[in-house]
């Protein structure tokens, strides 16, 4: 018997041990929070990340650990990996907790990233916008404390605001500079990489954006093969520098019909959560069984799906059940605005019976706004 | 927030729970044994069913009620019935515990079933076998004590053994003669209605038994549409006429090109185990759907697809998994000779595709025995 341990208990380690039980793997999940949603179907360590006799307690009881959060402290996931193995391992995740960290990882592998500059001073800043220019993103380059982490300058006078609300963060979490990408697509790269090297990706997802937060997912993007290809092989060069293991994803601009690394999540994401009903092999189950040194399942697309996110509190279900491919998740979480409390995935033969499905779940659950870029792009506006 | 009660811990419940989980319904299952395994995946009340105290508990803590187990007894349901809403309800399990009113509603529903006849008495054993014929199998109504519910009889002089093996059993569960069919194929229904008389079925499944257990599930079983129109057709009535709701199977002997029906599982079934991954809903999901009032999921195929049931203990996975579109499903359980142990489901686009997965697998698990005579059938032998 073996248990897997999971540090951070929200939906994306909720979703892990639903797929992991048919391996026959227990869980534990370590959160701050008692309320955690993957509580309601694993047992749970409560305590802060930081916190050794919590985090000690949740050693002795799993073989082997891994993420359903990044922002684990990197010191709290080393500590734990001189314990028990981890998975990816604690360089990993340092690297996609800092901003300029991953950037440079993009840059040194030859991965096309939107310009940057580091930003340690009110007059590094000055040189950072000549050479990144305007318009641009102040940012923070680790998790800011005050959640207030991105501040855009439209024009190189708007330095000063920038500063001004950024600065104060510059010593402790560092700051970077980066230039503002208007692109025409978002995409997203899902991959799973082995023990053994071994290596497999999604087909490449489209996703919508709304205020920040993901808001549908299509899969397979529109793309031609060779804008895939390219995506894939970025993750795999990635995946290899970082000797990483498990389930990741690389976020991606497209723009002009090229590719711009964004971000790297270095876990199971909201954007492959389609791949639970629309292929052979969910990023879940392929995660763990990367982490338990297992072989990885096939990543083929089973029909055509769209994911659509539900934030703030879910819908009624009846209308979205009554619908032929509709598949529901609800991840048991009260609702609270801006929250992800759950998800549905409409999964079709045919690109056709895609469109169908979304134009009815639209008028359906009255989210029309919501299906309708989806249904233009699958139309082929 | 919907808590949902299941008497019975097993793999069944498990896997109800897994599929329960993204509707965001929580569970409480109720078993004898601590060591149920579906007590990995949801809180227990663990407890005798004719303990009051504990079925009082477990009502308390429910909003809906249902079974993994069709042997909960008639009494317990219908007490825990004036206390919160059971599906199926207990007259339809009633009659899906006692071989002769079961097969009598067959008879009386104009549904074909082998001859029949009730035993009493040492006397009536004879005239049922005068009536019946020989070779016919003597058989426990309700479930036996000791475990040995059934005795052949081969030509009318066993009748004597028969009654001295089962006899001092008629007075307590009854005794029943069944005429022994020399069927050519198994087959079951997979079927679900709702709790407004909506009614749904799987394609029609081929089985395949070994000592009387399960070994493989093959779907849609290769017989001609008429067939299986007449199968779920019986499927439908007899729901009907019970008021049934939820999921359940109609076991069949199919010979000389007619249909028989053999029995009646009042749950979700080890042949539609394959609906986890070969159907749209499965039929854990439309269980849920059809208890809670939900509207009944899509019962359409994805593919092709062929459980196999691993008895006794679990081969190694790895094997399996390395397998495109290899499914496993380990259910937590210790090993013991003849306990259903996990499964796996092999699903592929193609039926050519499902005997390649087959033949690879059988080689690899080195189960050629198993997987044969499936692929025997898809080949058309």
């Amino acid at each position: 018997m073996t248990t897997v341990g999971i540090l951070g208990g929200g939906q994306l380690a909720r979703m892990m041990a639903l797929a992991g039980a048919p391996l026959g793997l227990r869980f534990l999940v370590m959160d701050t929070s008692a309320e955690a949603c993957a509580g309601q179907f694993a047992p749970m360590v409560v305590g802060d990340y930081r916190d050794e006799q919590a985090l000690g307690e949740f050693a002795s009881r799993v073989d082997v650990a891994t993420f359903d959060f990044e922002n684990v402290p990197a010191e709290s996931a080393r500590w734990l990996a001189d314990r028990v193995p981890v998975f990816p391992n604690p360089r990993a995740l340092a690297i996609a907790q800092d901003r300029l960290a991953e950037k440079t990882l993009f840059r040194d592998l030859g991965i096309p990233v939107p310009a940057f500059a580091t930003v340690d001073s009110r007059e590094e800043l000055e040189a950072a916008i000549a050479e990144v220019g305007a318009p641009s993103i102040l940012k923070t380059r680790r998790l800011g404390y005050d959640g207030k982490g991105q501040f855009r300058i439209r024009v190189a006078a708007d330095a000063q605001a920038a500063w001004e609300a950024l600065g104060p963060q510059a010593a402790s979490v560092g700051l970077i500079l980066e230039a503002f990408v208007p692109f025409e697509r978002e995409l997203s790269v899902v991959a799973a990489r082995a023990r053994d090297g071994g290596f497999v990706a999604w087909p490449l997802t489209e996703n919508w954006h709304v205020d920040g937060v993901l808001s549908a997912s299509l899969a397979p993007a529109a793309v031609e093969g060779g804008l895939a290809r390219t995506a894939i092989e970025h993750a795999r060069r990635l995946a290899e520098a970082m000797d990483y293991v498990g389930v990741f994803a690389l976020e991606l601009f497209c723009r002009d019909g090229g590719l711009l690394a964004n971000e790297l999540a270095p876990r199971v994401h909201n954007s492959g959560h389609w791949t639970i009903e629309g292929s052979e092999t969910s990023q879940f189950e392929n995660h763990l069984r990367a982490v338990l040194g297992l072989p990885l399942g096939d990543t083929r697309m089973v029909g055509h799906a769209c994911m659509l996110n539900w934030i703030g509190e879910m819908p009624d279900p009846a209308m979205l059940l009554a619908q032929a491919g509709g598949h529901w998740h609800d991840y048991g979480k009260t609702s609270r605005p801006g929250r992800k409390v759950g998800h549905a995935t409409l999964r079709a033969p045919t690109p056709e019976g895609l469109v169908a499905a979304l134009e009815s779940t639209g008028r359906a659950l009255g989210r029309g706004g919501q299906v309708d870029p989806v249904v233009a792009r699958l139309r082929g506006a």
